[in-house]
């Protein structure tokens, strides 16, 4: 598949961070920095411009803010042509600043937004376009919202000045003709504006899904090296550039940072198809209660989780 | 997708069998007769039929052979309305019998064939249909092969008795649009026959290509237990019971399966999504060249493996 309109964007310092609290040692950071940028990847996330006051920095790492200055320090020395993106809440936006866009490094603040905070997704996204960053709005858990709604927030944001709307199947619970349905209705909603999609592997579909939107002229498509993210994590970005054909990417420089420090990782933290998070899948719930699961030592009595899963869903 | 003509088949001991030369314990194989028996699965595959001349009974377990004995041993006792499969390769036909169906208790006999041994598969194909088995013709590896040859083999078997001609992508090199372009070509040239289709999981896309056939009208679709199988291994039998909404499948008692038996013989056997499968799922190689990569010392080194084979493909 060449189109060049195509953006890879990699999610797996954000998403990853949402494993262990965004303490990633800088070193690490670094690697995936560099290996993504010889790569050829379009976009990386390093995480969250949270509110300290909301979050205490003595609970979470570096990555849950974002300061510009711990992003150079990331950065400085290394050859580059990757944009950088952070992504805030829309709902919990509080005293949050933003430089310029021509003081900072970074370039596209992407907005996660459920489809009931929309208002403010918007605001905060004309604020910080109007500071001269990229803008996303990313509509999370879309497997779970009313229709009528979603047209209604996807009317709001045709008229808005952001550049990519994002398709995000929080649950991991959509499949590809889901896919299909749903970015037609972007497209008829939001006519002229690129799409993107990101999407979560508790059924092994993050990949095809991603294909899926490919197919229907989605542009920007979240991925993450071997799949790292919250609970079954996402579509993996070496999967990904095998199947783009266009020849600015190479996947040699990934496979690298997936056996130098993806796998060593994975033995300190999990992530991946496990089946806690095939059962949240299915029944289009939050893979929260399949973290909590493998949090406790029932960890792996599957049988019993799903009928509790289907006794919650009856109640 | 509800489709009353839908039969999920079980491969968990066949394809599991070319990991371990087909040494599973009785107790093994009998938790997996019993449990997919209580799910609603329609057939299990035991394993192959194979030549004790070609292949000595010294280097393999039961299951390499799946004497009517054996089977019988296994399922005594337990209630079940699945039917009982087993393979034979065209190419390694040689002394193998086969009693009357009435006789046995096998109800169908899967052929395997590459393209370029059409003909022994129809005569196997003709010789177990008259003594009154089901049958099926799977032709392996057909992302590999020439497009005039493929349609020459499908016009043959439009022609012979067979019940289900199967997809195979053997590589898991292949995606949605030409899994839809495959099927399409097999319903042209072989009108009325039954489809199957049998992906692996080299790019996480087996459980997503065997969607693909179930939206074309495959009505024979191929799986495993958290789905094991040589290399990345295969569909996941959970994760297409999920997806099924035909009352008459139940999910408890394959997770239970899992949890009990699975989860535990993943950490003897090695199976699944790893990079060295990817690679060669990608180049559209044979998995051979991964599993031998992944018995080595540079198992995780993945960036080597790449470059190498790219020589290989240059060669």
């Amino acid at each position: 598949m060449y189109r060049p309109q195509i953006k890879v964007f990699d999610c797996t310092i954000r998403d990853g961070g949402l494993i262990n609290k965004h303490f990633f040692e800088d070193q690490f950071v670094r690697a995936v920095y560099d290996s993504l940028s010889k790569a050829g990847v379009d976009y990386m996330e390093f995480g969250y411009r949270s509110s300290k006051q909301l979050c205490p920095t003595k609970d979470f790492g570096a990555w849950k803010y974002c300061d510009d200055q711990k992003i150079l320090e990331i950065i400085d020395g290394t050859q580059s042509a990757m944009k950088i993106s952070i992504m805030v809440d829309a709902h919990r936006v509080k005293e949050q600043t933003f430089a310029p866009k021509d003081k900072s490094p970074v370039h596209m603040i992407r907005v996660a937004t459920y489809v009931k905070d929309i208002d403010k997704a918007i605001d905060l996204v004309n604020r910080v376009h109007d500071l001269g960053y990229e803008t996303t709005a990313n509509i999370m858990a879309v497997s779970t919202e009313k229709e009528p709604d979603l047209v209604e927030a996807l009317k709001q944001l045709a008229k808005c000045p952001v550049d990519v709307v994002y398709v995000v199947d929080s649950f991991g619970a959509l499949f590809c003709e889901q896919i299909e349905y749903l970015v037609k209705l972007y497209q008829q909603h939001c006519p002229g504006k690129e799409l993107g999609i990101h999407c979560h592997n508790n059924q092994q579909l993050a990949f095809s899904n991603t294909i899926e939107g490919i197919i229907h002229n989605v542009n920007y498509l979240d991925a993450s090296l071997y799949g790292i993210g919250r609970g079954p994590g996402n579509c993996c970005i070496e999967l990904l550039l095998g199947f783009l054909k266009n020849p600015k990417f190479n996947l040699t420089p990934v496979l690298k940072v997936i056996q130098d420090h993806m796998i060593p990782l994975r033995g300190q933290i999990e992530w991946g198809y496990l089946i806690p998070y095939m059962i949240t899948g299915i029944l289009n719930r939050h893979p929260d209660f399949g973290i909590k699961r493998r949090e406790g030592a029932d960890k792996d009595k599957y049988a019993e989780f799903y009928e509790e899963m289907l006794e919650v869903l009856d109640s």
